[in-house]
This record gives structure tokens, sequence and C-alpha cells, in this order.
């Protein structure tokens, strides 16, 4: 598309590359910010440009952070033998946000996809094993998603772990969710939920 | 919700401004960007920042533009006698790709809403009155959106129009669009169809 302006080509351009962000989106978008002040516009390209420039990665869990170890890692109040696995920053977000886990984390980054072509070693498995190894670790507990790939990973961890070592490994449990209507749950998760029922009095 | 990192809250926070983005949908964005080159979030950054230092609007016609007059209304070969009247620099960009129109423009920057508190002085009229004064204008065309408000504004710059030069006042024609079915096209838009039709000799 052609445009009357060389800036506002490259910023649609540049913003079309979002995720989920079409052409006309991404000219909605551009004429949106022309119409706010300049200084929004540069809060806006500062605080992207922040992303590139000042986001650290936690040394041990891979979380994001912004200096050093991350809050969760640097809190002596958490419990550091139980290590929470999963596949993404965001899948932190949630599990944080229940206020429920008090262990910490290991953020693989991705997971074991030969159809993608990735694999074991394009993830953080291997400073997984290595902390497992330096460290007193009493649980893993496997929160990745419930797909081929997710299995695989889970399952690979799993076999790599040293049979020296004496660690509990779970996975968070799978089942109808709250709310929801059994009739209207797909039969795999059904099915999962039957096999994995609880005393009902852990439940109260 | 709170985010791991500091950057990454400030990040998501910024983006969630854009029209129609969510936080959810902005964390996605910043993680999509956070595993992206550092190099290309600083590509989207600075197109961002340009639009708040570069982008300039032409003195004429208020199109965007990147310095002096816009390609438009520079452009000898275009027929400066003609303009156009549009409510947004959407509406340059639509009608310049049909490739059909070879006058210049005025873009309004709005439309009068007493609704909204938009006013005539607050949009681009007083301009375009000086510019028919000052010019020789054969013709103005209304391309303005058929609201209540673009119907507003079409009006009051007519009543402003000097009786005393002879300039040719036309709006876009409505009807029922090419393609659709005569049967699903609203009930104003077939009546203006009917009322204005043409002969049938020029649609050939």
């Amino acid at each position: 598309m052609e445009y009357p302006s060389r800036v506002l080509s490259r910023a649609v351009e540049q913003i079309s590359t979002l995720p989920g962000i079409g052409q006309k989106t991404a000219l909605r978008m551009a004429l949106h910010l022309l119409r706010r002040d300049s200084q929004d516009i540069l809060s806006l390209a500062s605080a992207i440009e922040s992303l590139a420039r000042e986001i650290h990665y936690c040394p041990t869990c891979h979380n994001i952070c912004d200096e050093g170890e991350c809050d969760i890692c640097a809190d002596k109040n958490r419990d550091s033998s139980t290590i929470c696995v999963v596949e993404d920053i965001r899948d932190v977000i949630a599990i944080e946000q229940t206020g429920l886990y008090r262990g910490v984390y290991h953020v693989l980054g991705g997971k074991i996809s030969p159809m993608e072509g990735i694999g074991p070693a394009d993830i953080e498995i291997e400073s997984l094993t290595r902390r497992i190894a330096e460290n007193t670790i009493n649980e893993i507990i496997f929160a990745l998603s419930s797909t081929i790939e997710g299995d695989t990973t889970a399952y690979y961890i799993y076999r790599t772990l040293p049979k020296s070592i004496d660690i509990k490994v779970t996975s968070i449990a799978r089942g109808v969710s709250i709310g929801e209507e059994i009739q209207y749950a797909d039969q795999m998760t059904l099915a999962r939920s039957i096999r994995n029922r609880i005393p009902y009095e852990n439940t109260l």
C-alpha cells in the first residue's frame, strides 16, 4: 500500500510485524498515535526500546527480570527446593497470579518439537539438569502444555534426571475446569478427570 | 497485573494504550518482541519515535508528509482547481488507491460533532475557506461520511462558500455497492441509489 509519507510507511510496516496486526490495523494504530501528544508517542517508543536494552533473564530460572536474579529466585521466603518447570514466562505470570505456589520456577523457553526443529539443546534443559545436580531439589513439578510436544519435553526431562538423587516428580492435575459442565468437557479431559480422581475430603 | 520486570510492565502498559489492544494482547506482543533480535525491537521503537519527530502536515491540504508540501499538492500534473474534502488521512489513502482522482485534497481532520464538542473551529474549515478565496477553485467534492456529523459538516462548509465565486459543489455518489445484492442493501442506501439513478449509457 502507498502512504503519503515515508515515515508513516515505515511505522506501518514495523507495527504490522507484531503478531495479529495486519497493514490496516497498523495504519489505524499509527494514525491514532499521530493524534496523540508527541510525548505520548515517545513514551511508547522508549518503552519498546527498553525491551531491547534493559531486559535481562534470570541466570537461575530464565524468567525475565530487570537485573541480577529475578524477584522469585531472590525471595528467601520461597521454597527453592521445589521447581515448577514451565515453557514460557506467561506461565510464570499465570501461576503467580493464583498466589498459591511458593516454590521457584524453571522457564524452558519452549518445548521439544521435532516438527519445528526444536531439540532438547534449543531449550533450557541442560541448565535445569545442572541446577538439580548442584542444589538440593525435593520436587520437580511439570506445568507444561498437554500436547505431544509438552508430553515429550516432560518425558525427556524425566529420563535425564539422575537416578542417584531422590526427587519427587509431579505433573499439574488435568481435568474438567471448575465451572465447566461435565457434558461439554472433551473426552480426553474427562477420562483424565476420572482416572486421576481424588478423595472427596481433599476437595472440602 | 503483576509482571516479573518493571521494564516489561511499562512496555505492556504502553502497548495497551493502542486502540483495540488489551493487557493480554499487549503482553503477548511484548513477549513476542523479546524473542526477536534486539535490532528488530529497536527498529520498531525508532519507527514509532519518528512519528513524533519527523511527521509534518502539508500546509495546504493538511495531509501528512515528510517535509514541505505533500506529494499530491506538489504534483504539477494534478488539477489543483478541484478539491476533494475528506475527514481523515485514511480517506486520502483510500481514494488514491482507486487511481482515478486527479484533483487535490483538503483533510479536515474530523467532522463537526456537537455531541463530542467538536465545532467548526476545531477542524480545518477556515483554511479551506481561505484556500478557496485565494486560489482558482472550480469544484469542491465532499467525500465525507454519510452520518449526521458528516452531513452537518458538508452543509456548514457549503453555507460558508462565498456566493460571489462560481464553484461547482458535488458529493460522491452513494448507492448499493458493486457486488452487493440488491435484496441485502439497507433501505436508505437503496432509496438513494434509486433517487440518484444515472443514464445506463454512463455505466458502459
